[in-house]
């Protein structure tokens, strides 16, 4: 499979039974409507791992976008990729598919490329791609170090791309509805002095020794990477990415290659009287799990599943404020309230629609990129950084 | 007032309006038909603690108990004591006071004593009432130091009377529930891998400084003792009473005197093929939070009320197994089951119940005292001082 033409598809994508988008694409309509003096900001998608698909659905949910093209390394992986996806009804989608990385960033029509590659390509393909100028949303962890994030960042910098990373949590209302609780300005909630996190999900022993996620030369921080990633980003996100001051690594566990299957961590922030400790845990080993919780001086917040709500169209966190003890300290003067938060959109059509809105702006309204979601990249990249510095120290206190 | 007549009392309480108690009798009166054939075992309360008065009721509500002397500094402590106390109803009960803790302690009728005291006069008092006969039910934390709680256990046994901490949590039946689920022999469950607890309370800078609970002369463990207790219990009981190899204490703060008002510690279990991890958080600076969770190979257990349950008649946990995302990874496969328990009888009162079955045998059966209760005791303090160990080597890894 040489030649350009047979690795250069048109398809139009058919009805199959894995997906229908019907609802999505009338939901979108509406909102395309408003948008109708813009054109739609047009995604590549390289690389047609797994994580993929739920990316290609968020494009169809999220206002101003389209899946324009998908590129893998073979036009067959593209094709059967496609029809994965493939959707129906009356707005039938044409959809370019390419058998390599490169023609999608050679298509002129591509203003922005999602990248869910393997971490050690990011640096490669993400560089290529702003030099390209295309906007960059990449999946997360973003790089194996923050030298290689820096690289890419310099790259979008230098050819005026958006960066984004993949962390859908983020733009979940409830992340901002916790946000608003637990933010410094609001006195309910208090100073923050403990925040707990995991991300565990169990795997084979077969996908402990061999999954592309725990492959040296592919995903080579492991649990680290493909959960820590959450975790630490969780940590920055209830501090105002304040990095802590100290980070060590506990209980680490690895394969026989030496990837990290499964570690805790302890942080601490010592900034002035706003000392905060923190502690992760992140496996393989361990049943599915996502926990938040942050400890303040007068309010709790549990939640146990902020990385991927339980249901698409809302969520929820436990809030428990001024918790007191009745007379007798035989039970709680209140059980914590259940804070539920309607999504209209799935949090990954939230990311991309965030995104687009950023590109739109540099690509239609000469806005220069935007910053902040570079930052919690980067931010989120040195405190990972940190614990693998404790982990190959042999779980040394490490200073950030 | 020196004379001993003048500090022994026998009063009728009268109804007040502090706390009811006529329905709690009511339902007791029930189980003590049942006994018919046996004596209650008699308590005497040493020292009227605000904890003091939850007891008292729990004694009030336990089948084949009753509370049968209440013993202050002063007759006036103890008096007040009695008023705050005080039942209603049709059945009138007689309780003796006294103006000394030793004379408690003679009098001849009481079985069992209750120990509330600040935590350095356990010894000196547990001690004392071993050696007068009494079978001993002590606040916790035990001791100070598994030096000083050897002394106390050596004592009960060489004057063959029973001994428990008091712990009420251990007796709920959510935490029997709990248990069934996470053991060994319950596949279900799989392996321990990782635990997580806290014990929090937020207190005025006053009480940081100068409460009873924060004096190096009488709790001098401070945070550690109070609630570190508790959650080094959890931690023991998940794991079968097994020791963990290693604790690592970790951001602690100290009041003036060096009373310890928060930190976190970190456990690790190398036993063969059943590692497992812990992380412990206890403070006296963020709102009341009790957490426990249990992050197994295939399932998740989750409970934000170990200690005190919210509410008196049941308690509840979330247990989570099994947990996969749905296709796209947009969701679980399933929400948390809410597993709930109901508690006819108050923790506090089944302990109180245990503790007196276990007096019973020894005094009407001639059955030796339990070993089961003192055991978790004294790995308890073993643990904490392992914990104390490593905050006072500046928070080193601590080999148990």
């Amino acid at each position: 499979m040489a030649a350009n033409e047979s690795t250069h598809h048109f398809i139009t994508l058919l009805p199959n039974t894995i997906h229908s988008l019907t609802h999505s694409i009338a939901l979108m309509a509406d909102h395309q409507a408003l948008l109708s003096s813009n054109n739609p900001i047009r995604f590549g998608i390289i690389g047609c791992a797994d994580i993929a698909r739920k990316l290609a659905r968020a494009m169809s949910l999220a206002p101003g976008v389209t899946l324009y093209a998908i590129g893998s390394r073979s036009i067959d992986k593209a094709e059967k990729f496609a029809s994965l996806i493939g959707v129906s009804g009356t707005d039938h989608e044409i959809i370019k598919l390419y058998g390599s990385y490169d023609q999608v960033l050679e298509d002129p029509c591509v203003d922005a490329v999602y990248l869910p590659l393997p971490t050690s390509l990011h640096i490669q393909w993400a560089v290529k791609a702003a030099n390209k100028k295309k906007h960059v949303l990449l999946e997360k962890p973003a790089a194996l170090n923050v030298a290689e994030l820096d690289q890419i960042l310099e790259a979008c910098r230098s050819n005026g791309v958006q960066f984004m990373d993949g962390t859908m949590w983020l733009h979940h209302p409830r992340t901002i509805k916790m946000k608003d609780l637990i933010s410094h300005s609001n006195k309910t909630f208090g100073q923050i002095n403990f925040i707990y996190s995991t991300s565990t999900m169990s795997v084979s022993p077969e996908f402990s020794e061999s999954n592309i996620r725990v492959k040296p030369d592919l995903d080579g921080l492991g649990a680290l990477g493909d959960l820590g990633w959450y975790c630490i980003g969780a940590l920055l996100w209830a501090k105002d990415y304040q990095l802590p001051t100290t980070v060590q690594a506990q209980d680490v566990t690895t394969n026989c290659t030496g990837v990290i299957l499964s570690f805790t961590a302890a942080f601490h922030w010592d900034i002035s009287s706003n000392n905060t400790a923190a502690t992760i845990h992140c496996s393989f080993f361990s049943n599915t799990s996502m926990d938040l919780t942050i400890s303040g001086s007068n309010a709790t917040i549990h939640t146990n599943d902020f990385i991927i709500p339980y249901q698409e169209d809302s969520a929820s966190f436990e809030l428990s404020c001024g918790a007191m003890f009745v007379d007798l300290h035989i039970g709680w003067n209140a059980v914590p309230e259940e804070v539920s938060v309607d999504c209209e959109l799935p949090q990954e059509a939230l990311m991309v629609e965030e995104f687009s809105r950023l590109v739109r702006g540099v690509v239609y309204d000469g806005v220069q990129p935007n910053c902040k979601w570079p930052e919690i990249s980067r931010k989120t990249q040195l405190v990972l950084d940190g614990v693998k510095r404790s982990i190959d120290s042999g779980c040394k206190l490490v200073q950030l």
